[in-house]
């Protein structure tokens, strides 16, 4: 097994930007571009596993949810299975794009998705304490409705023009279904997707059945555990920052290129890094280091393969 | 290699039946009655590969999309996403609902469900005489807007309350991307969801890029397919009625528990087969015979476990 086995997690802006209207040629586009990258760590010899955001996917099919349930009066789905849906249309748009990406390149590997179930502990006190804002903004007689009908849970707005978002916990990932199975695919040549969205979110009841979770898991501390528990060397997070920056945006910014354990942990703590954005990037980075993973690299897509490029976290670096 | 394999394919109302409004709860109940049935095979030693229909859920999948944009202004999704989507969210539901009915009758089976792309011919003819049906019913005036703006073609219904209906090609499969794995992850004791909803059409330009095709497959060739390019032994088609039967609802109604080749192509021919119902059920059948297949059984799932029910398709069969 002399291949390094690496798992890269794709963010929300290497599929669909923020500025973009979300039209599938858009989604194609950017996909296709981001995969190019992944090409350098293929000729480099690496096996690969790729998860991906759905952010902005998983929310158009939550408003549709709530504009097909008001026209047509069609049954809502829960969360579980709206992510579990942009598993499926996101997974099988990355799997078709990246087998022309190495039809281009001339390269013969096959892809696979994965549809895949990650495991929440049912206690954890995210789900007392609900903070991750999913679907439309309501109005606050909506959100009442909704409160009242479905049980939801909602969070004002802090944005100028208000409104009211419904709120799911964010439980931490504990274990991910089929993971050897996607190591083994992997292992042997596949380029397989997986874990997309953070995963669908399950528990375990007390009769061992598999519940549904009405949550969302962090799309980079998912990738991180599945880096984990398939063995993998390391682990990229790919995002809109080439970069981990220390005293961000300020005029004493600095680029960290290369950052030990210690010292990451200590920013980490010192409150460097932004809460539901480079913070969880970071503890997921860490987590992987701290479960034996070799590197955990964030940067760009488009840099990896300049090697210059990147930020890179090892259990060794010294700051 | 003792263990025989077998694909079974779930109909439509294995999942969700028309009389119902489609709840999760509700899919979630037909779904673990229907699998409950498949633990007669497991018992009886057979490796598993299970697909299934879509029809009601990407349905709805094409109506909340339709209203989506009607209501948020969010881009309308193309078949192919929409497919996968429902492949997403129907695979991962019956995955959750198996590892529960395995759980209950103490069998330590694995459960994996693979995103699949399916290949169709560019140029059947299917593309140029588009007959499924899809979506909802648009009025006169809608179905020529959408058919200037999306290029969309409609039918006028024959029901009484008329209206137009989407149509897009039904392509005949002829390769199913990921066979091997699905294949050696069944033979590895894993039951495999694969598939689903006919497969996401996909086509090879001259390129050899993949491309997406604005059709639907039909769910009993493509698991026919399915079943032949995985070497399966048996393969199941479970639908809504116990037996296949000739002259059918007629007083000389007879049904044929025994069937060879020969005479179910004799009675496909007489046409003694509704189209778009029984009868791309007895072509699929037949088409894994054809292929090497060993028996085709089509019965409806609660009748299952007892061998006296349900008809069987053989090569060597006489009427």
């Amino acid at each position: 097994m002399g291949k390094k086995l690496a798992v890269v997690a794709l963010g929300g802006n290497a599929l669909l930007r923020g500025d973009q209207a979300g039209t599938i040629d858009e989604q194609e586009e950017n996909t296709a571009l981001t995969l190019e990258n992944l090409v350098f760590l293929i000729n480099e010899g690496y096996d690969l596993i790729i998860t991906h955001g759905n952010g902005p996917q998983v929310g158009n099919i939550l408003m549709r949810n709530d504009a097909g349930e008001q026209m047509y009066n069609i049954a809502q789905m829960p969360v579980d299975i709206c992510v579990a849906d942009s598993q499926g249309g996101i997974g099988y748009m990355i799997e078709r794009m990246f087998r022309n990406v190495l039809n281009k390149h001339g390269i013969r590997k096959n892809v696979i998705c994965i549809v895949t179930q990650i495991v929440v502990d049912k206690n954890d006190a995210a789900f007392s304490d609900p903070q991750k804002r999913i679907g439309k903004i309501y109005t606050k007689e909506e959100a009442e409705h909704l409160s009242a009908t479905k049980g939801w849970i909602f969070r004002e707005e802090v944005k100028a023009d208000g409104g009211f978002r419904r709120v799911v916990p964010s439980p931490v990932p504990i274990d991910i279904m089929n993971c050897s199975n996607i190591r083994d695919l992997a292992r042997k040549g596949n380029i397989v997707i997986a874990a997309g969205g953070g995963g669908v979110p399950v528990y375990i009841d007390e009769k061992k059945d598999v519940r549904p979770a009405e949550a969302v898991i962090d799309k980079d501390l998912a990738s991180s555990l599945l880096a984990s528990l398939t063995g993998a060397d390391e682990f990229y997070i790919l995002t809109d920052v080439p970069y981990i920056y220390i005293n961000y945006k300020k005029p004493d910014q600095e680029i960290k290129e290369f950052l030990s354990y210690t010292d990451a942990m200590k920013y980490l703590n010192e409150g460097q890094f932004a809460k539901g954005s480079m913070a969880p990037k970071i503890e997921a980075c860490l987590n992987f280091l701290k479960r034996g993973g070799k590197m955990s690299v964030i940067t760009e897509a488009f840099k990896l393969a300049d090697k210059k490029y990147g930020s890179k976290i090892t259990m060794e670096y010294e700051d």
